[in-house]
Parts: structure tokens; C-alpha cells; sequence
């Protein structure tokens, strides 16, 4: 693109986003104008990527997480800023984890691994065992026992690639790593190697939690990177393969944290909530920039750009940043439960953990009845956030605001674009340097512009503009 | 993002997006599943920006990029390959540019920069001045021969964080570097140093084309870095600050050169074109990974992708890989030409220039009775670019296909993501890794889409999808 000539000047002019000159597309236009220009969300994420960096739930980085946050949200001149307690697990990946294909057709070979979370370890002298490999579990199933019973089982059902939405990629490959060491003990395998959670091939392995199920035994669990995976995949279909791990991963007693929350009480129906929140734990391995530092420093930009802007609230705006949404969702699930003991309502509540990237609009879902009054009510906004390239549509809402379904608040998830998150999540490569500053400062100026809308017009159909 | 609880897989079914199931949304499914699991255009780009390298027009490489793909299109099994020969101009920057603050508060500071191109050079001694800084041209004006004579005028004009389209913040501030010089020429200065063309703050400088003016003496000029930009203009309010600039560039005798086409042969209305095209020059820093590398591999991958699906063109569909581009846009005025000479007729021509990210749509011109007749021809085909987050919009074509306007061509301009854009723009950060392959291939699978819809329905209404 070179455009130093006017054939090309006349084609910018051109671009300009259309704007209804109303007073709601003058203030959203104002939202995104600060936001661009004025949001400290950019400088927010540097600190907690590169000053205090992954904090996994009970970790010192994730106390530091909470402190430095807390500390953040008292400099804005909210109404109250508040530490609501919560119990985490503590689990930690000890030592370097090391996966070895220890005798195949071409002799030894390290693999580029990373033990998943809660999973238990090898002990210091590892395991060694022949490999089986499954892209199923029905799969598992036909092996059977005589198949499986002291080998190490390798679920290596990659992401399907042509699923637009990565996310639904993921949907269809991660009860392997959910739920495939369960699987795999019930039949007498010893561990389980799982390919990576991730779009590409490369070397990158990515980390994820595990739940083992009651009443079958706990085997060691690992990810490797999808290159990997390919290799090992095809040393099988030329022999037998053995693979040699070793994990030092142990799990503590539960130890106090706390989700951070600060809130801007409103003028006309304080009782009415309105949640922005992402999660502030992170996984132990590089900086949780985009899962989910992005979403977090975004849910406090909301309630910074509604303060510069001088917004007075109708409703209550309130900004939750969940601890332990990767390996227990504690701070989500102790958010409901101390809610609901309160009897608070939540008209809305909007979650970013989809990484800081360009918005595309809003997903949302709810009980049947809160979805089919609410979710008409957002439609005459379309022209309003059409210009932004914003468009809201049914789906997820989020992990942590799941809890607040059943007590009737509309869910709404913040989508960005899906294509390159599953190349950082969980990873060592998710740094602050991928998270690029428009696209991060873009997401909260959408987010604070629904939230306005919401705000000034209910959910409810009646009052609403159109 | 943990996702390992079923209350987030819930979440996850609510993603998939709508299909209409048709014959042409299941076509158009079809293609975007071939894109995402057999397209050709990652590899050829990695071949072109790690193989080839940049490709300045008359350059070694260039030539070698005009046999590449060549080779690869010859590859497809097409009707018909063929160079179109065109003579470009021969600029070098010669050895690397030195730009030093050699007298200000601070002392003496080299600058990053890139002389920029069809520059002049200042000869083995350099120039040293005083530097002058101006945000305008008006600015410039007022200050006239008596403040500007004998010193380096600096344009410090920054793009407009605030315009959602990072092509209307370049539109904004590129008169500066393409014309500064010989604005600031009429006054009497020696040279000129122009903040780099980019979005953000960063050590980058961006080169780029600058155009003298008939009867204006030509003087030398620089980008320097918007970080050094922002260090000078503050140096600049605290007293006098003095540059030392030197470049060696050198203009020659224009060389031949070509650009590549490729075409299917209409079965019943071949003659009829419909062009997809982009640019095989680049500048000479980077590797042209984004300006213009994954256009010329998207415009290839159309034709790839349209063989691959055994898709028999009603019209003749035509790949053009245009040369100088960048400076002198030769290749697609000799196009241009050659067309009117044989009295050709281009349909639609598409141009894909601005960067590989993300598909959010196409943007629409052409002269008015054209764009009348058959921009809403398009309309009735919304619904089935509306999944993949297509948009069609009036707005500009591009640069290359700019001389067919004239000859009743409807111009389209495919439109990826801008956000991330002029964070590469013609530096020697545009380099291969930073291309995503997901969103490379879904900019292939999108433009083959229209090519599609439009070799299938026309653009005059009638006989129209509705």
C-alpha cells in the first residue's frame, strides 16, 4: 500500500464510519475518543504482565495481582472498592516437567512439554511406559482394559481448522484434556499425554486444567506441543513407541484469596447491577496477557472512562475481577453464592476472557424467559454499534458470571476476534508484547459503550429506544 | 479462559455460526474449508518474504519475485500465464542514512530513520541545519521563506489515534511525507525530516513514497521514528536544535520489469473479467510479508482454490500481480492501458492491499452510473457473507486498479482488520511472522467467496440472488 498519489488519497475519504448524530452516537463516539486517547489500560496490562506476571491462584504474584489492582480501582473515585474473600486451591507444577520418547524407530527424542493443572505427579523417578494413541474416548473405550492397562494413554484429536470461531475449535477438543486422564485410568492406563489446545502446528505446548473424576485412581497428565504430537503420531504407525515422564506437580491445602471488586453506586436504581469482570488469576507460565490481563485491565477501564466522561449512573456499575477461574473458579462460584445470600439483582453481567484483541460484538445468554425479555430490548442498538463493527448475537456469556444465570442475570460475553487466541492461551507466549494497544484500548471503549447503553435504557423493552 | 467445567462448555454450542443451507452457502462453506485446510498461500508467502525477500522495484528480487509466481501459477493448471511487461523506475537508498541531532539541550542523538523513497540524496558531506517544525502546511505557509530558508523543515503531524479506521488516520497525515519536501522546498529549505506514518509509539521508522513537484528544486527528506519524532519536538521547546542528515540515494534509468497474471477462461461470458489482484513490489526494508505479500498469495489462492473445487467460471476470472506498486504504480497504469487498448472489459477488479488480518469485508467504488447499476446488485448477498463477518460497504478499491475505473470497472477493495496495519507499513518490522495463517487464509477464502457470487449472478440485477 503506498498511496502517495491522489487516485489513492480519494479513496480514504471513503472510509469514514458512518455516525448517526444522535446524542447516544455522540457519547459512545466520546467513549471511543478517550478510550483511544486516554485509557490506562495499556499501562495497566505492562504492570500486571511485566511487574507482576503469571499468578496462578494462591501464588505470591496472584496476592500481588490483588494488591496492585485494589490499589488501581482506589485511584479512580469510585463509591467503594472492596476484597471479597474466597478459598483457592494451590497447586503447583514444581520442577520442569520432562517428557521423553524413550525408545521409538528413531531413538530418543524430547518433547516440548507442560504438566496440566491439578494434575498429580510422577514422584522423582518418573514413569516409563509404552504410548497408545486415541482421538476419542469411544475409541478408549473399544481398546478396552487389554489395550490400556499400564500403558500411557495419547489423546491426539487436534482442533478442527475449519471452525470459523476458534473457540468452537476448542469446544470439540478439550474434554481430552478435561476429562481424558479419568477416562484413561478407568481402563489401568498409568498417564496421559494430551496434544495441545491450540489452532497451528508449532512447538509451543499449552497448559489447561484437569478435573479428575470420583472414584478412579488419579494418573499424571501432560500437554504437548502439536508438533509433537504430530511426530509421536507418526513414530506409532512405525512401531512401538515409549514415552518417559516426569512431573513434580503437588496440590497444597486450600489457602484464602480474593476477587477484587469496585463499584460506581447508582443515582436511580443502586439495586439494579451492572457487572464488567475477567478473571485475574492467570496459569504459571508467561504473563496472562490476553487470558485474561486484557480482560481484566478492560473491566477497570469501563469504570475509568465512565469517571473521566463524568457518567452518572442510572444503575449500579460494578467491576468484578474473579480470582481462581483456571483451576477452581472459587472466586466466581463464592461471587454467586455471597449474591445471592445478599439477594442482589443483576440486570447484566458482561465478561471479558477472550483475549485483548479487535472487538467483533457481544454473545449473550440467560434463563429462557430473562433471555426473551432482555435480549429484544438490544436490538435497536445495532445501528448504534454497527460503526464500531460490533454486533450482538445468542452465545456464551463466561465462566465466572455463570453462577449468576440461575439468578436471572442477562450473560453477556465480549467477543473479539477468535483467530489467533489459541496461539497464546495457556502458553508461554502469552506476553504482553501480543496484546496490541487499539485493539486492547477498542475493547473496553465496547464494553463501556454497552454498559451505557444498558445503563440509560433497561433491559426491559418499555423505556427503551427504538 | 479455562474452560474445563461443563458450565463453560455449555457455552461453547451457542458459538456456531448460522448456515443457510443452500447451494451457495454450502459452496461458500466449501471454500472456506479448503482455504483452511489445502490452501497453497502460507507456503508461497513464506517462499516470497523468507525466499525472496524485499522487492523494490527494479531490484534483484523483484525479478525473482516475478518468476516465482510465475512458476506457482503456472502450478494451477490456468487457461493462461503471462508476464505484461512494464518499465519502472530504479531508485536504491544506497548505504544506510544517518539522521543525528548533532546540537540541542541534550547534546547529539541519532535518529531511527529511512530515507524515504524516490528521495534525492544530500551527497558523501550531508546537510546540517537548524530544524523548523511545523504540524501543517498552512503552518509552513505562514512562517514562509523568512523562517524556513536554509533549515530542515520537520512535519511532526501524528496520525488521529481517534479515527476507528487506521486508513483514514494515514489519509490524514500522508500529504506530509509524500509532498512535504517539495512544500517545504518553496521556501527555500534544504531538507526535510517527517514523522513516520504509524499508529502508534514505537522505535520504528516507516519509509514510503514521497513525489517532487514540476519546477520546485528537490531537496532530501527522512522519516524518523515517532519516538524520536516526540524526543525532537520537545528539544525543539527548549531552544535551537540543529540535524545533521546524510543519504546516498540514487535514481537510474526506469528498467523493464513485469507484471504476472494468470486467468480462467469464462465458459459463457469470457469476456467478462472479473481481476483479483495485489502487488508484487514492495519497499526495501522488511519482507513485504503484509504490504504486499499476502495479497499477491490471496489473489493467487482465488484461482487455487476455484480449481481445487473443480468450479467452472461463467466469466473469465483473472489473477494480476502488479509491479511498482510503491513507487511509480507503472504496473497497474501499463494494466490500465492495455486494457483500453484491447478494448478489454473488467466486470469487477478486487484489490487486496492492506495487510493480511482478519476479513471484516469489502469495501465498494466505481464511477457513479456504475456503482448505481451494481453495488446493489451485491446486497441480496449479505446473508451469506454475514457468518464469516463480511461486510460490504461503499468505500474505496485500491491503487492498483484505480486506472480501470474510467473504464466502467466496479472497484472493490477486500478489507481485512486494520487495527495492527501501520504498526508495519513499510518497515523492517513487515516480516513473515507477523502474518497469522488462520486469518491469511479466511482473507483468500473471503475474497474467493465474492468472486464466486459474482461470476455466478453478475452485477446488473436481473438473473440476481434475492
Amino acid at each position: 500500500m503506498g498511496a502517495m498519489f491522489l487516485s489513492v488519497f480519494a479513496t480514504f475519504s471513503a472510509f469514514t464510519q458512518s455516525e448517526k448524530i444522535d446524542e447516544d452516537a455522540l457519547f459512545i463516539r466520546k467513549i471511543h475518543d478517550i478510550a483511544l486517547t486516554n485509557s490506562q489500560c495499556y499501562d495497566w496490562l505492562r504492570h500486571l504482565t511485566k511487574e507482576v506476571g503469571h499468578r496462578l491462584s494462591a501464588s505470591p504474584q496472584a496476592a500481588a495481582a490483588v494488591e496492585f489492582t485494589r490499589q488501581m480501582l482506589d485511584t479512580l473515585g469510585l463509591d467503594s472498592v472492596w476484597l471479597q474473600p474466597c478459598r483457592v486451591p494451590h497447586w503447583i507444577r514444581g520442577e520442569k516437567e520432562i517428557v521423553r520418547i524413550s525408545q521409538s524407530v528413531m531413538g530418543t527424542v524430547e518433547l516440548h512439554s507442560l504438566a496440566l493443572g491439578n494434575a498429580i505427579g510422577t514422584g522423582e523417578r518418573g514413569i516409563a511406559a509404552p504410548v497408545v494413541e486415541v482421538k476419542t474416548f469411544e475409541e478408549l473405550e473399544k481398546l478396552g482394559p487389554a489395550s490400556v492397562k499400564g500403558k500411557i494413554v495419547f489423546f491426539n484429536r487436534p482442533f478442527d481448522p475449519t471452525k470459523i470461531n476458534t473457540f468452537e475449535a476448542y469446544g470439540g477438543a478439550v474434554e481430552q484434556r478435561a476429562w481424558g486422564a479419568s477416562e484413561a485410568a478407568k481402563y489401568g492406563a498409568i498417564g496421559v499425554l494430551v496434544r495441545s489446545m491450540a489452532s497451528g502446528l508449532d512447538d509451543v505446548p499449552h497448559t489447561g486444567g484437569l478435573a479428575y473424576r470420583d472414584g478412579i485412581e488419579k494418573i499424571p497428565a501432560v500437554a504437548i506441543s502439536t508438533n509433537d504430537a504430530e511426530l509421536l503420531s507418526s513414530l506409532l504407525q512405525q512401531g512401538e513407541v515409549k514415552v518417559f515422564m516426569r512431573t513434580l506437580c503437588q496440590q497444597f491445602e486450600d489457602e484464602p484469596s480474593y476477587s477484587v471488586v469496585g463499584e460506581i453506586k447508582g443515582s436511580e436504581k443502586p439495586e439494579e447491577i451492572i457487572l464488567v469482570g475477567g478473571h485475574l488469576d492467570s496459569w504459571d507460565v508467561g504473563e496472562g496477557a490476553h487470558d485474561d490481563g486484557a480482560g481484566c485491565v478492560q473491566s477497570m477501564g469501563v469504570l475509568q472512562l465512565l469517571k473521566r466522561l463524568n457518567y452518572q449512573p442510572r444503575r449500579t456499575i460494578r467491576c468484578v475481577l474473579f480470582m481462581n477461574e483456571e483451576n477452581g473458579l472459587m472466586g466466581g462460584k463464592t461471587y454467586g453464592e455471597e449474591a445471592k445470600r445478599k439477594g442482589e439483582f443483576h440486570l447484566a453481567a458482561i465478561e471479558s476472557d477472550r483475549g485483548g484483541f479487535t472487538p467483533r460484538g457481544f454473545t449473550v445468554d440467560g434463563e429462557a424467559d430473562v433471555f426473551a425479555l432482555r435480549f429484544p430490548a438490544m436490538q435497536p442498538w445495532s445501528d448504534l454499534l454497527e460503526p464500531y463493527g460490533l454486533r450482538i448475537k445468542k452465545g456464551g456469556g463466561g465462566a465466572d458470571i455463570s453462577p449468576l444465570k440461575s439468578q436471572q442475570a442477562l450473560l453477556i460475553g465480549y467477543e473479539p476476534d477468535p483467530q489467533r487466541y489459541f496461539d497464546y492461551h495457556h502458553t508461554h507466549a502469552d506476553v504482553f508484547e501480543t496484546v496490541n494497544k487499539r485493539e486492547l484500548e477498542l475493547g473496553t471503549a465496547a464494553i463501556t459503550s454497552l454498559v451505557f447503553l444498558i445503563d440509560k435504557y433497561g433491559l426491559e423493552g418499555d423505556g427503551n429506544k427504538n
